[in-house]
């Protein structure tokens, strides 16, 4: 397998454009409830040809989101809509929505009268050099384990302490994911991307309903798979599945698919499956620009 | 049982002060890792007569969670201590420290070199017109169970989603906390407090291993209880361990110590064990001023 020696962490250059309540701005005020508690809930979005992909969907799953969290939602919508509408044009770049319960005063209760805060940011779209869509990457096992919190689960929340320490346990510039089994021992997801693997022509990808969070592309490849005849599962799934597995892959609304070649010591092919939905998507992106 | 009628909720007034990274201002990056993942970590601490109570415990605690976090802490301690001498005096208030990891790119993974953000705010000591040391307090039990987090129990971190939705729970202004089970079904703590029973004159409070927060104030009260030559118990304990003591308490710094007076059917009296103790506290407070 062929491993890119360069490092794979390309440090953020400065966002593009911000819009923090609909004005231009990049800070928050020091009491709002986002940063307090983890108050709130964000989506990643990717923008080609100035079009936020799948941006209905992201909207969908973050107004549901923030009903979820006791956040109001009313005009939530249409002032999200409106904020991007102001983004500049780019032909490739990242837009990161977040949407926290707002300011409040100290202590868990609710204000009486909650004003959410919207905060919409563009940045450039990450250089991946080593080309790991079509390479394939090499991922590691995490020791943390995610914990079972069904009110949480499936919710792009602002609480990822998890996911921050279990990025923590690795820092060697080869291994571009770990992947997270739950407190159950079932495999939930990668730090950053949800999880497929292919058996016997069948698409199988974790049952999130304790853990983890329903991603967007995820859903998206269900769907695709669907149209394209393929059977999916949605399933509790162990490590000897992924190990036994024909093809693997990690998907999220950035990387797309990111096919596994390599964890601990197995290795895998890029498969045919994992290869059909790449050009799948290719295509939709196609039909874009 | 008498139950004041006035509403407990009381809107906190303007923060009187507040330094953020040792300016005065109230605003904090959007790009912080507070804000993204709740990467942080709390004190509540209460003033009396200008002097921040029990301290050197609080700065202890939170710079042992900055490194169970990854935060540096490098010059941290020395830098609170500055700030927290710009604090103008109070007779009575409410000191809150947070601290981050800072600014970072989008990405779970640390920044190569990670500086944290610093925020003290001094607020005014909040009202208790019904005067639920005295009187004690009724509370609940909570539907939302805390998961089991061995990495993050303990921690005062910025992830407090659990605590939102628990207290979300009820909006009864009589009941004034809310009792969380762990999902091993043992007592945690309260939603903004940690729990102690008196049983056949042994103080008894929950091991805290898996899940909630080592309040400064639990462990001081386990100190004072110490010194008076009273047994005290660190272990899981039941919901029938609770409904069964002869006593049971809140407590947090801000709180001190708040007798459980009624709970779902049950009403409980306010012991000697829990006045003895209320009392130690105060005597302190005394010698402070």
């Amino acid at each position: 397998m062929h491993i890119c020696s360069e490092l794979h962490f390309i440090p953020m250059a400065d966002v593009i454009h911000e819009l923090v309540n609909g004005q231009q701005r990049n800070d928050l005020s020091t009491q709002d409830r986002g940063l307090s508690y983890g108050h709130g809930v964000f989506e990643t979005v990717k923008v080609v040809a100035g079009e936020p992909i799948l941006i209905d969907e992201h909207l969908q799953r973050l107004i549901s989101s923030c009903q979820r969290l006791k956040i109001p939602t009313d005009n939530l919508l249409q002032q999200l809509i409106a904020d991007l509408d102001y983004l500049p044009y780019v032909d490739l770049g990242v837009v990161k929505i977040i949407v926290t319960a707002g300011v409040g005063g100290r202590g868990y209760q609710l204000p009486d009268d909650p004003r959410p805060s919207r905060i919409v940011q563009l940045f450039p779209f990450p250089h991946f050099p080593d080309n790991p869509s079509q390479q394939g990457i090499q991922a590691r096992w995490c020791d943390i384990q995610l914990s079972s919190v069904p009110t949480l689960a499936g919710i792009k929340h602002l609480n990822r302490l998890e996911q921050v320490l279990a990025r923590a346990e690795w820092s060697d510039p080869h291994i571009r994911e770990g992947i997270l089994l739950g407190s159950d021992q079932f495999i939930a997801e990668g730090t950053m991307s949800n999880i497929f693997i292919v058996k016997d022509n069948t698409l199988k990808t974790p049952d999130l309903s304790r853990y983890g969070v329903e991603g967007i592309m995820r859903n998206h490849i269900i769907k695709l798979a669907k149209q394209s005849d393929l059977s999916v599962s949605v399933l509790p799934l162990t490590k000897n599945d992924l190990l036994d597995a024909d093809e693997v892959f990690f998907c999220n609304s950035l990387i797309e698919i990111w096919p596994l070649r390599k964890i601990a010591q197995q290795s895998f092919e890029v498969g045919a499956v994992t290869r059909s939905l790449q050009k799948a998507l290719m295509a939709e992106s196609y039909h874009r620009c």
